[in-house]
Formats: structure tokens, sequence, C-alpha cells
């Protein structure tokens, strides 16, 4: 049998268990809470000027902006919402951000289709599933070579999640798949501008339109994974030895759960947070006294962290240096730091004194950032992280998620509302309560 | 000068001469009467099933439908519909299909902004020198690794096109041209399946979206073609000496003029136009008394053509096994031997006598294709085409692009109405008589 046979056949017949839905529901609750803090970013009011210029039926809610737009529209703002202030989960076999594509994705395909709260969740844990499995089986060749899985991979998930979630046969899944891969697209060049966001928006309204093109039987080479020129020839090194990676063990662990969705506490890059949390073991110090910092990085694990003289805050967001130097000024980590705003020369001035380093370790060598800090008398302060707060060994809890959601949404009301409805969620009949809380 | 600076720089100051615009208004004719051939196609019907899903203002008309949509969805359905069939034009050095990506796009971004007919022939002319240009500067490995440069590079000069027509600064076109590259996406896998056709318009789709975020100033990195893990790192072999291609002889001469658009004369593939030459010039033969047919084509120039045993017509445009049995059976090439339809049992049997080879060859050895036809009786009757009726070398003349869009239209007020509007179109105001013929 064909591989993309077989793997859609095993998304035919996944069936999550109850425990990967329970996790399903944190990963809503924290994608609302992510999406809800960036409902004012200056991108969105942008976006919605291009809605202006198409118009379109009012269908699927547009998350904190109380108003409603097409279901691709919705998809595209929806996805950059939820990526904006990059405070939305990662997945490490990911490398990425998956709920930021595969929810805008699922909710604007509920919205004009008969869902259950239950199967809307089994479909995002069937999503990650996914994301994960392909971004791992394309090799990390793929993102290292300038690809942004997000993107990328994110439009495969969002549409075999979709398909999942309307039911489709084991054809379908295949077709929208096809759709998928030949709209697969995005470049890590544009980390730390808006557009990264917007890729997680373009990979959802891509799988949106794959679904729904499926759904009026367009016609596709429904072998994705199989023929010459397949998606994994040209996307990433080949298939051989991935299909192991793609079909074993379905249906016995869910990734959502293990090693499940990394959920941030920072609004800046999770491959940043090693290097922040090793630097906040340090503290603060004083300005005067640093010679010189050097901060170190296992096996390219800085590839997203392109930014290494940033000159705002969003560029921050992916700048160990920048991190780092606030976090050694005893500065806050908090949204005002990584917007658009120029970086102050305070910290301009010890991103100066910053080298970084990136060294080739052994697999059985666990992921880690050091940071050095030599001082002007030669003494030497050093830290090394290889489990930050988030991070599979060391996840932020249930409490500390509610905690993030009342952090940001402020209001008992809305707060109890979205609680309620969401972490009962697999008892809904249909998404309406669901989609009136965005 | 950073590469993407001087390439932008090139193309605002473009000014295409008058000999290049009588060139593009050829194009435009025949890129009307291609998408009018295609009007009823069935793949029309189902993409204007999704516009119900998303609803929109009706601002660009949808060619020979009788119908508007919002920009974006025209320039899905237009882009569709100009290639549906396979009868609209290629470049040489796109190693694809310009006009289809192209009009398209300026067609949906002519519509509600003020245009004049001349910057509008302009804007095609400079598209296609954009498109050309960089298929030239990607390699022809992006082609053969599995991508479809109608889509992945026809997003590019879509963008910068549109761009051009509505005179971005440099600083928006460089914008437009990174909203462009990560989008940029299409697989080859789909030949001979509507897939194909879809590309076009999902290019010219992505290109309107390049143009339009780019007038709400939304930001991205504009260094599209030299940070690392730029387009060409990601989607071809660097940048190395490229820098030529892309930027030497702009207003000295057009390639919409030379080498110039290949029309077709048929509808199927243009790689299949050299093997079906040389058949023509072999003719119809006895079928009883045909041992073997072996078609030799020089340096990867069957690429295109990934069916060797179609199963419809519709494969069969890109099957020279299929169109070489027509030819030797004495059938004509016309649109009912390459509709959805099963091929019929006499062309499968001759397919099974049929063989393909591919000769590497020195650059000197101007592009061929050799179809040799061994009877039973030992008798060999070989033939080998160079210049088949379209290309560069043997173009279609104007009487003949005019005699093509009779033999579509067959409405001598029709016909009339669109050859009065286009070759007067470089004197018109606006784009309103134009966008009435759609």
């Amino acid at each position: 049998m064909k591989l993309t046979e077989e793997f859609v056949g095993k998304i035919y017949n996944a069936i999550p268990t109850e425990e990967a839905i329970e996790s399903a529901k944190l990963g809503v609750l924290d994608f609302l809470t992510s999406s809800y803090a960036g409902k004012d970013d200056p991108g969105v009011l942008k976006l919605l000027q291009l809605i202006e210029l198409e118009g379109g039926l009012e269908i699927t809610p547009l998350i904190g902006q109380s108003r409603m737009a097409t279901p691709q529209q919705s998809a595209l703002i929806n996805g950059f919402l939820a990526h904006a202030l990059d405070f939305d989960d990662v997945h490490v076999e990911v490398r990425g951000h998956p709920s930021a594509v595969l929810l805008p994705t699922l909710i604007a395909l509920a919205s004009n289709n008969e869902v259950s709260g239950k199967r809307f969740l089994q479909a995002y844990v069937v999503g990650v599933e996914v994301m994960a499995r392909i971004a791992r089986a394309i090799s990390d060749q793929h993102y290292e070579k300038g690809w942004h899985n997000t993107g990328t991979i994110g439009v495969l998930a969002g549409a075999l999640a979709g398909g999942y979630m309307l039911q489709f046969s084991r054809k379908q899944l295949a077709q929208a798949l096809g759709f998928a891969t030949t709209q697969s697209s995005g470049l890590r060049i544009h980390f730390g501008t808006e557009t990264k966001p917007l890729h997680a928006g373009l990979a959802a309204r891509a799988a949106v339109l794959s679904v729904q093109i499926t759904m009026v039987n367009f016609l596709n080479n429904t072998s994705s994974f199989d023929d010459k020129g397949n998606y994994f020839d040209v996307y990433g090194v080949g298939t051989e030895g991935i299909s192991s990676i793609l079909l074993d063990g379905w249906n016995e662990g869910w990734k959502i759960d293990s090693p499940g969705l990394w959920y941030k506490i920072y609004p800046f890059c999770s491959a940043a947070f090693f290097g922040a949390d090793a630097a906040l073991h340090i503290g603060k110090l004083n300005l005067d006294e640093i010679k010189e910092v050097v901060i170190t990085f296992s096996n390219n694990t800085d590839a997203a962290l392109i930014h290494r003289h940033p000159k705002t805050g969003e560029e921050g967001r992916f700048s160990i240096e920048y991190i780092v130097s606030l976090i050694l000024q005893g500065k806050s980590l908090d949204f005002q730091q990584f917007d658009s705003k120029p970086i102050d020369s305070v910290s301009e001035q010890l991103i100066l004194k910053t080298a970084r380093q990136n060294v080739k370790e052994q697999p059985s060598i666990a992921r880690y950032t050091k940071v050095k800090v030599i001082l002007n008398n030669g003494d030497i302060i050093e830290k090394v992280s290889t489990t930050p707060k988030g991070s599979p060994q060391n996840k932020v809890t249930k409490q500390e998620l509610i905690d993030k959601c009342k952090s940001i949404v402020k209001s008992c009301e809305l707060e109890d509302k979205w609680l309620n409805t969401i972490f009962s969620l697999d008892q809904h009949k249909n998404m309406s309560s669901f989609l009136s809380l965005l």
C-alpha cells in the first residue's frame, strides 16, 4: 500500500483518548488567551482593512473583534491573532506553532458545518499528531534550510484535522492533503516582523480552502507522499525511512500529551526560553561590571533566533542577545519590551558586548543554552538551562494556564464563561456556545 | 546595494517600448481566447460553488461567466479558466505560463483602482520580464525538482507587475515581493489534473493579496533575495551568479518580444509540441504495421510530460506517448481528445508499443524531440523537430491568433468588440471597456 494511503488511513481511524481530549481543552484555553492578548495588535487593524476590499458573508467570529467574517477571512485573521505576540503554544517535535494554525482552521470549518464539541477537540488532537509526525519525517533540514514549519507543515495538519472533523472518507483526506501540500509555504526570513504570525493565518486559510475544495470534488493527485516529486522530495530529503515516523503507534499515545504542548509564560520565541531561564538564574547585575556575555546553544537550536542586533522589540522576540540583556538589567519580560518601538540604548550597549556560539553535540546530550558573564575583574558567572518553564520536562500546570488567562482577560464574568465552556466542550452537541465566546 | 533593492529599482524604472506593448496586445487577445475556450470546464463550476461559501463584493468580472466576484476570487477563477485547457501561452525562459497568472492578477487589481490601458499593458510586459528572469535565475533545478514554475514564480511576477501597475514605490515593490516569496508554492505532481490550472489561479490570488497587504503597509522582510534563507536559497541553489540575469539589459529588449510568448495551436503541454510536430511529419500510418515507437528528448525537456500511461485525455495533455499515438492514427488534436473521459483502447494499444528516451546533449545542440517508428517489416521512419509551430523560431502570427480567436468565439459581434478594444487598449484612459468584455 502507498504511504499516503496508509497515513490517511491512520487519521481516518484515529480515536483520541479522554486524556488527550483533556489536554486539548488546555490547548484551546491557552489559544484563546494568547489570541485575546493580541486582539489590539496593529497588524489586526491592517488585516481588517483587507476584508473591506472583499466583503463577504459574516459566518465566523474574529477573536476579540466583536465581528464576523467569511470562513477563509477568519482563518487568516484568527491565525494571525493567535500568533501575533508569539505568546501561543509551540511543540518541540513540530518546531513551530500548532494551535495557531489548527484552531483557526477548525473554528472556520465548524462555523457552517454541524460539529460536536468532542469531534472538534478530537480533530485538534489529530491535527497536533499529524503536524508533529510530518515535521519529524521531513527532518530538521527543512526548518534549517529556511522554511517556517508553522506555515509549511501547518497547512497539511490543518487540512487533515479539518477533514477528520468533517468525517471525510480516506480518499477525501488524501485529496485534502494534496491541496495542502501544493499550497505549502512560509519563509523564516520574516521572523521578527508581522509576517511571521501572518504565516499561521495563511496556513489556516489554505487549510480551509483545501477542505472546501475537496468537498466540491475538485481533482488532484492523491499520492502526495509517494510519486516522484512528492512533498518530501521537494520540501525535505525524500521519503526514505519516514514510514515508521508517520505510521507507527497511532491510537497508543498522543503528541498533544507527550511530549505535550509547550505553553509560554513570556511573549517571545521559545527557542530563547532556555537562555532566558539560564539568565534568570544569574539575575540582575551591575552593568558597569560586565565585560562580556557569551551565550552557547547546542545543535543549531538557535536557528529561530535570527536577530543578533535587533532594532525593535518585535525583532527582539527572536534575539537571545536582547532578551538576556533585559534580564541582566533586571527588566521584566512583558509585552511592552517586545513591541514595534526601537529598543533602548542601554540594551543596545549590552548587546554589543554579547557573543553567541552554537556547538555541535552528541544526540545523547540534552538540548541546552549556557549563559556566561565575564566581569571586568575577571570573575565568571555561568548558568545552563535544559528545562525552562513550559518545556516538556517542566510543564506549565492547568492552574498556571488559568492564571495566565486571568492576567489577560481581566474580567471575572468573561473568564468564568471561557472556563465553563472550554472545560465542558466535549459535552456540547454543537459549537455555537464556544463560537459565541470569540 | 542589495540584490532585491537593485532588482525592484529596475522594475520601478521600467518603460516598455511600443513594440513590447504591441506584443502585449497579442498576449491579451490569446489569453482571452484561451480563457473563453475554457469557460464551461467542469472545474469552473466547482470553483463557483466555493464562492457561495464566502460571498463577497461583486467587483471583478469572471471571464465568460456573466458575473462578478471579489478581486481575490476573480484572480483564483480567472487564473484557472485561462489555463484550464492548457491552451494558453507559455514562455521558454519561464518554463511555465505567464499570462494565466499575470493577467488575472492585473485584471483583479485594475477593477477597483484607476489604471490606464497603457499602464495595464506595460505592467503585463514587466510581469513577463520578471517571471522569465527569476525563472532563469533560479535554474532548471527548480522545475526539475518538482516545482511548478507557473505557481511558484508566477506569484512573484504577479505581485511585482501589480505593484508596478499601481505605481508602487521601490520599498513597496520590495514589500510585495516579500509577501509573494513567502506564499510561493505549487507541485508538478498535479500535472494532468484540474489542480494544474488551479495553480495559476492560486498564484494570481496570492499576488493580489501581496499587493493589497502592501497597500495597508503590513510589515515584512524586504530583502527576499539577500538574507540567509532567501528565496533562491530555499527554492533554488542560492544567489551566486544570478545578479546579471536579474539586472542586466532592462529597457533594452523585452522578453515578451524576444524570444516572445509561445502561443498554442493545440490544447496540450507545449513540451509535447516538438514531438507532435515530428509525428505530424510522419503522418497517419497503418497501425497493424507498427512494431515499436521510440521518442527521444534532449536534456530533460520531457520533465513536464509526467504521464507515460495516461488514463484520461486530461492526463494525455502531459503524455507524448498519447499525443503521438493520436497523430499516427490520423486523429485530430482538438479539445475532445483531451477531456476527462478515459482514453480509447486503440490509443492504449499503441502507447504500450511506445518507449521514451531522454538524452543528455551539449548546450550547443538545439532542443529537439525525435520520433522513430519501427515497422514490422524492419523499415524505420524517423523525424526530428526543433521548431514546432508556436515556438520562438516558428511563431504564430497575429492573423493566426485572430483566427484562433474566431474559431473559439464564433460570434462576429463579440469578436469585433474584442479585437477593437484590445488593439486600441493603449489609448484607453481606464480599463472599464476592457473589463466589460470579460
